[in-house]
């Protein structure tokens, strides 16, 4: 049985938020764009409501705006019956439902999440939480939402790099998962997907392991996968002036990185290797990275969650389609990976 | 069986804090007053850890309070096997657990309160939170602690009116469950109780109550009882000089104002109200309270996180020893029942 309750929506109607009735009062969480885009597809089906916008970006994963959205609940005087519906991406759902789980010590909260990346990983699982400093999701909690609503019509309203940063968690779950669909996503370029059996068979993956492990002691770190010398880019690079990555786009240097990683440590053929970054690189092209920038990495990489002590700590493949976890590499073979990014 | 799991000390040894040592990190949180009066008589007893010292007082449970503690974890790179340890009262366990629940996402954390108040009380039911603005525990989460332990000597190391203050919280066990206790209780001022058979007594009576209800769903509800009118007097007079209040200096003038609103609705007699009225008062004298204040706590009031919508909702007496829940009540009937304490 699925712990996460989620509701693939080919329509909306006045059925679709039925359930948000019961509640005393209702809070929708949106930024600019969202608002623009999306909540004028589903205004006048929700019940009455307030809205509570906050700024797009990861920059703005912020306390001060959790301070903004605590203080919007509390002068609406939400009691601890009322509800929130984060209609976004990553950030809105993530940053939404921790505001949510820990206003009056958590009220009930539901997911909408409007772009790929968020339909197809945020979503479902339960993490919450924000940046503190650079460090991303620092401050958080493991809390399921109440009901997860996916209408794939609403990627429809993104930009190009949104829609390609979040096929790099699709790219992912095939890795660490299924082999099979692996060589039938490879096989396509992105605007060549079909969207409408991409995101169900990844969410699908992503509910199993989240699933069977929901606070990540064990299994569920191999979503991990590409994360850990990713978020180390993503983070590094968030601040500097026009080397910011989205997501996908660091997760996508990070898969081939922790690729090379296993073919060197958890047995990934080096055929499997190439197939990895031929197609990632065709999609994503090239990040730059500069020898200069591997000491910060290195630092970011220290403060990883996924550590255990000193130890640095990685989910790596041992073939397309399966992938161990707790796999702990040194920095001198980290810092070899990316080199070999950087050589390709 | 008890979801908290609590061990009794009646002294200190290296065993006292044997399974701290299978954490990979630790930190020992402290104020100025349990830095020097509590952690000499640890300190030599625990594995090697940092000190993070916060100011005393409930002015400082706040957002800017967890920053810094999340920055010092941060700073001596605690990973998500790290612990803490709250060594101090309410606020350093509410707001060191809080941080820690929420430091990547959660990391383990053992109460070790050091106050009559905290004993009885606030270590024992996995409430957690800060003040927002001047909402006490406005923002916060449930989490039961991964051990506490109750050491009574601490509580000699108290003021009076700090012990006092803990009191309130012992006769509201009585008078909520246990009619027998509070005939042995009410008979003798609080100089010659018998802390070594209070402080069970009470921690048993809720650890039974948040056991049956952890996220106060029902029946949790009753410890609520004085708690309602009480926050909104402790709230409001926080910030106005000269007339701030200790939490259970609160509370009983909040037991008195709702025993008499138990009278009215719930069927309490007249002679028990009374008998807790003059025994309330001869412990804790009479809190001043200004026709002018009544507006105020009314604001107050209608933030409690314990209402549902726009009713005010209570926890009353039924009789001496029994308590009901989800007793909604007007304002009218509310400001009649501070009347009533401001005319004893």
């Amino acid at each position: 049985m699925s712990i996460n309750k989620v509701s693939f929506l080919s329509e909306l109607d006045a059925s679709t938020f039925k359930n948000l009735q019961g509640y005393t009062s209702l809070a929708v969480i949106v930024d600019e764009n969202t608002k623009r885009d999306c909540y004028p597809l589903v205004s006048s089906l929700l019940p009455e409501h307030i809205l509570i916008e906050v700024v797009s970006g990861e920059e703005n994963k912020t306390l001060d705006t959790c301070q903004h959205i605590w203080q919007e609940l509390t002068n609406a005087g939400f009691d601890r019956k009322a509800a929130v519906l984060d209609l976004g991406g990553g950030v809105i759902g993530d940053m939404g439902g921790f505001c949510a789980s820990t206003y009056k010590r958590g009220i009930d909260f539901w997911q909408m999440p409007t772009t790929l990346l968020s339909q197809v990983d945020a979503s479902v699982g339960g993490k919450l939480g924000i940046d503190f400093g650079k460090l991303k999701n620092h401050i958080g909690v493991f809390n399921i939402p109440d009901m997860v609503l996916i209408y794939p019509e609403f990627i429809n309203t993104l930009p190009p790099n949104e829609l390609r940063s979040g096929f790099a968690e699709v790219i992912k779950h095939c890795l660490i998962a299924d082999a099979k669909h692996w060589n039938t996503v490879s096989k396509k370029p992105l605007k060549e997907q079909d969207l409408a059996t991409i995101i169900p068979h990844s969410i699908n993956i992503k509910d199993g392991v989240v699933t069977s492990d929901p606070t990540e002691k064990g299994m569920r770190k191999i979503l991990n996968f590409g994360h850990t010398a990713g978020h180390a880019i993503e983070s590094y690079l968030l601040d500097i002036p026009g080397r910011k990555l989205l997501h996908g786009e660091a997760i996508a240097v990070g898969m081939i990185a922790e690729a090379y990683l296993s073919t060197k440590f958890t047995g990934l053929k080096e055929s499997e290797l190439k197939e990895i970054q031929e197609y990632i690189l065709s999609v994503y092209g090239k990040v730059e990275i500069k020898e200069s920038d591997l000491e910060h990495l290195y630092a970011y990489l220290l403060q990883d969650k996924k550590n255990t002590g000193k130890k640095l700590s990685f989910s790596l493949l041992s073939g397309i389609g399966t992938c161990t976890y707790d796999q702990f590499i040194e920095w001198s073979d980290i810092e070899e990976a990316y080199k070999y990014y950087m050589s390709l």
